[in-house]
């Protein structure tokens, strides 16, 4: 299969799938090699982690090359990179601790003693998302390991050149040998993954997070999947419009609005519109595209042509229904193969219109009007799924009592969800639709680990 | 629908389906009355659930008598209801402490303060199992309620006699209308349930559970699955064979088999593999049916003329591969309809017999010798699931080896799994395979909650 690259248009990439039978004898070798992983212990795999991390930055410049060319973009692939060394870190120390002590006393009492630990998994696939393809794999791929799981790793097809490099620096590690993976392949690549591995940890989009469900399913292999919202954001009268504007604004248009938790949707108080709305496009007339020069601007392309047919579809349904562009265009623009799309902020939007209801993925900001609270509220939760909400006001009561209100997992008072990404999160899920999988925390490892008790009889 | 009654082997009782449109309602109906319901708080709805033990005590009599109807026994009945009322004593304790703290401080530093609380998921519909059919139901469907769900019951089509009692009971109490329905229904309904809930809880069997989590898939609906296995109990050289013989015969045979944690297969050491096998010979020996008089015995019928089909195969299967049979009977004898199963004891077994592989849920133990650790640990984790494994041996140290070795759910040292019903037991787990559902902890809650995280920036 050729691969588009997102800055030429040109199909100047190759990617090969491994067969399913190949695929199924690499899955039962890293299972054989997963069992001494798992018995050199804790401080074994955090050196060893340690070791790849090195790796990893002896070949910064080979990878932050071949991302850039995955996503046609630069400042995001700095950035993800640079969360990922540093996330590597804390998921070690934070590792030191939770392996450390290995069994639980859950109950001790005359009669029994209980306690809990944990297993690995074993083999643990994943399947990750082009929007951030090496920040997606690797959050996910870091904790599994050091949980002592074997992980076999499917980037998306849409951004798969950094797969490679990857490999180069894996092959230099001893102790990853048959047991880290990432491979190369498209959609029945990801389905195979569904069948022979013990756990499924999906990103992407929601649409693909109902296909991996049902598949993994089908074999009764447990699926975590971490996939994206009609992220929404509320303006109450009392907030501070200038910070407001520029939180929303960077919210929504981040990687060119690439991203599973950016801000789709925004409801501003009717008092304060006009004056958010001005705010609003005049700082979003001064984003540029990073085009032609890459070292410049702020948007980058659309890194797939299925996403732009989308955006270009939304904003035809939303113009056609009355909406008025007020910064942007209507569409997105070709430039010597490449495709982008200026920060476009629409006004006199409704819920009939799918750009209001429906993924994005783009940099695209309608904003709507509400008369009270309980209209806000009413259009943020009109919505089949919302991961991110963002409220913004004066005072963090009014934000508090407001928030509660939302139906989301993840809820944000005066900053944008993106903003936030790395701090310390304990969260415990039994959904099998997990939203909240980049956070950093003891979950992080939780959700790689199989639970058990042992129970005494004294 | 008729439905047999397994004392008598006649078909005595009638059940009659929802449709798919009624159903549908129904569920609109009872997600609205789900909002007062989390409104009201939870010492309202602690003290409802009290006032509904209180019309279920009331009501003793007809419950117990139904319930023996629909199984063919009566000490597992009379215990099933009583651990279910004890249960809702400790959920209701529980709940207190749970729900007092609404919002939990994640991090507050300088910059960032985060919070997680926690939302019900609205709907939750319950697919329980006909071993043990009270049980089974109210074991979820309390903590359900506790969280502020509305509940939608689907007990087994085996076993649907006490479910119009269950719901006179129901409209007794005001805040339950609309809230909270036991239904009746085969597997359609079952189906129907995977599509307009918003979270499936299913016990049964793997087979079942395979097909729920199918069906949920398809509809992105989150299931937690409580599903059985091929309880194993090993017994070491030093175990104590007296109590060790008498625990598993308990542990095999209570229920006449029929249970999700019976054991259903024992590794012994062979140089106390006679001498074990000759006090479980002797026990077992001293068990009766519960027929004629029902009063009278510890082994009540096979539940459904399916499972006895499924005994008398695996019992064929096992002999004719050279098994032999030191107690009990090559397969289940009926009498004026109602079919039983005596406590059937095999040895001379080994793993290409179905009987040491697949679920039986029949009150048989085959009972095979083993050299060392090492093989019986093989041995033990030779199943493609096993939820419940016993260990049994003269030190608690020796024990732990092993258990620590087991590829299992939950496990019992010098104990079985049954006698351990009750405890509190805190355990966090993302598996869609949730396993560990019936303890009584705040995990109870936490699988019918939806967590939340409210992050504000300072």
């Amino acid at each position: 299969m050729k691969v588009r690259n997102p800055r030429t248009g040109l199909y100047d990439y190759e990617i090969s799938q491994l067969s399913f039978e190949t695929l199924k004898i690499k899955a039962d070798t890293m299972r054989h090699a997963q069992k001494s992983w798992q018995a050199i212990g804790i401080e074994q795999r955090i050196k060893t982690i340690q070791r790849w991390k090195k790796v990893l930055e002896r070949h910064l410049e080979e990878l932050t090359e071949v991302l850039i060319v995955d996503t046609g973009r630069k400042i995001e692939t700095v950035y993800e990179i640079n969360l990922v060394l540093t996330a590597i870190d804390q998921f070690c120390d934070l590792a030191q601790d939770y392996f450390k002590v290995e069994v639980q006393t859950i109950l001790h009492n005359n009669t029994y003693h209980i306690e809990e630990y944990s297993d690995p998994f074993e083999l643990v696939g994943i399947i990750s998302t082009w929007q951030f393809p090496f920040q997606s794999a690797m959050m996910q791929a870091i904790p599994a390991l050091l949980a002592g799981n074997s992980v076999l790793v499917k980037p998306s097809e849409k951004t798969p050149r950094f797969v490679r490099v990857l490999e180069k620096t894996i092959s230099q590690i001893p102790h990853f040998n048959n047991l880290l993976h990432f491979i190369e392949g498209e959609k029945e690549v990801g389905e195979m993954l569904c069948s022979i591995t013990d756990l499924i940890c999906f990103t992407g989009s929601e649409e693909k997070a109902r296909k991996v469900f049902e598949t993994s399913a089908k074999h009764f292999v447990p699926a975590q999947l971490a996939f994206g919202g009609k992220g929404a954001a509320i303006v109450t009268e009392t907030a501070d419009i200038e910070s407001a504007s520029s939180a929303i604004l960077w919210g929504g248009t981040f990687n060119a609005g690439q991203s599973l938790e950016s801000i789709e949707r925004v409801y501003v108080h009717r008092n304060i519109h006009s004056q958010f709305l001005s705010r609003l496009v005049g700082k979003s007339n001064l984003l540029t595209l990073n085009y032609p020069n890459i070292e410049y601007g702020q948007i980058g392309p659309i890194i797939t042509e299925k996403q732009a047919t989308n955006i270009n579809e939304q904003l035809a349904d939303a113009v056609k229904k009355g909406a008025v562009i007020v910064a942007g265009a209507e569409k997105c623009i070709v430039q010597k193969g490449s495709i982008y799309c200026r920060p476009t902020i629409l006004t006199n939007v409704s819920h009939h219109m799918r750009i209001m209801r429906e993924m994005t993925f783009g940099p695209i900001l309608p904003v709507k009007s509400f008369l009270n609270e309980t209209q806000a509220l009413d259009f943020a939760n009109d919505s089949n799924s919302t991961f991110n909400c963002s409220v913004f006001a004066g005072k963090d009561s009014e934000a508090m009592k407001i928030a509660r209100r939302i139906k989301s997992k993840s809820i944000t008072i005066n900053d944008v969800y993106m903003g936030n990404r790395f701090y310390r999160n304990e969260k415990s899920s039994t959904n099998a639709a997990e939203t909240k999988a980049e956070n950093i925390g003891t979950f992080s490892f939780k959700k790689f680990l199989n639970h058990k008790n042992l129970m005494f009889k004294k």
